[in-house]
């Protein structure tokens, strides 16, 4: 389960630093939306990008997420990507986070195919 | 060297997500200042902190500093920590840096010693 903090920090219209790792073990960060259920923190990308494609192979990732007033406030989770979401819940899910950061559905051009990546955290951090 | 738009970056009082890799490999971001010269992102931590330690054993990192006023506009540096500086040097780097970010010389307890990473770039992409 994801503790009380990470999920008001992943509830709010805060961003994330998502790390995750290429073939060869080297990291990569880049700045997206992000959302949880209970247990997951979740992720919304599309199948061609380099991030869903690492972590295809190797699970391990990152999230740092900080709230949007105050970056000195931020939660660390590091997990796994445990499951993939694709078709229409994927597609449902980037609206939800386009209507909590933009106040609008998503708008910009669906390149290959819209993925929730699932993530399961292994330590909780918090500061 | 730098690219004039990273330099931009971390210039200014951006904030940044700095990744370090564990011996295993798993990452770990944590939320950081950051500054620069004309070759390396500069990150300035202490030698007993798990960052530091990570570096000595894997140099591989990647910096994402996004500016303060808008989190969609972002620099990523990927690269390899090349050297590092402890004793004046590494004092005076982290009262410059509080005085970036809030005004004031450095207050907080030291609590072993401070170190600059010097940060030599691989890739730079902006977005």
């Amino acid at each position: 389960m994801l503790n009380d903090d990470v999920v008001k920090f992943c509830q709010g219209a805060n961003y994330a630093a998502f790390t995750t790792l290429f073939d060869d073990g080297t990291p990569q960060t880049q700045m997206m939306w992000v959302g949880c259920d209970d247990e997951h923190v979740l992720i919304n990308t599309e199948v061609h990008r380099a991030k869903f494609r690492n972590t295809s192979k190797d699970p391990r990732v990152t999230v740092m997420v900080w709230d949007a007033e105050n970056p000195y406030s931020y939660a660390e989770i590091r997990g796994r990507v445990v499951a993939t979401v694709t078709g229409d819940e994927a597609l449902a899910h980037i609206n939800e986070l386009s209507q909590k950061y933009a106040g609008t559905d998503y708008s910009n051009a669906i390149q290959s195919e819209r993925v929730i990546l699932k993530i399961a955290p292994d330590r909780q951090l918090t500061r």
